[in-house]
């Protein structure tokens, strides 16, 4: 299937998960994922938070910025992948004049270990 | 942590999944999630093949292509994201005079629901 983000609704987050500003994004939710297309305006970020039963992964698609994963900071720029582990904790941040756009996939996952061919 | 596909070697495979031609992809894997950066030359394609336990989410980076899922020829462009849930099907087609690059999370899944605040 494909997933028509310009038909899904955009949606504003204020202070998502009590960072800074505001996050406007295409969000695509099923029992086995949350996928996101995404937009950081300016100055804003997403707060710290720590992925317990699931990880992410979000891919830069224009912008720069940068994450701060684990304690570390990483910085962001289009064509850049950055991961969040399942158990580890990160945090976005738009620190540029302009809009961070990303695409971000947020998969729930089982406890066994990868097949040897998927 | 940022994933430097740069700096992951890049594999060449033909006829992937009894598919045509050849792919060339640097791919991150644990025990979570598969993470492609993946190039499908011209005139080839990724075999017809089901994701049991997993799923996989495509976003397109450039070039023109489709997918057939579940019976279905779906067009792709640069943008656009192609979704194959856990228990389906999929071939990844490149129909085009140019290479089909591509972005590509296959993650392994809980059997739980997605909870309320992930």
């Amino acid at each position: 299937m494909k997933i028509q983000f310009d038909q899904i609704p955009e949606v504003v987050t204020p202070n998502m998960r009590g960072g800074l500003g505001e996050v406007a994004g295409h969000t695509f939710l099923d029992g086995d994922n949350r996928i996101v297309r995404g937009i950081l305006r300016p100055g804003s970020t997403i707060g710290l938070h720590t992925h317990d039963t699931n990880s992410e992964i979000i891919y830069i698609l224009a912008g720069t910025g940068k994450v701060l994963c684990d304690g570390v900071y990483e910085p962001l720029a289009a064509g850049d992948c950055h991961y969040c582990p399942r158990g580890h904790e990160h945090s976005l941040i738009n620190d540029s004049d302009g809009d961070l756009a990303y695409f971000a996939v947020i998969p729930q996952h089982a406890t066994g270990t990868w097949p040897t061919s998927p």
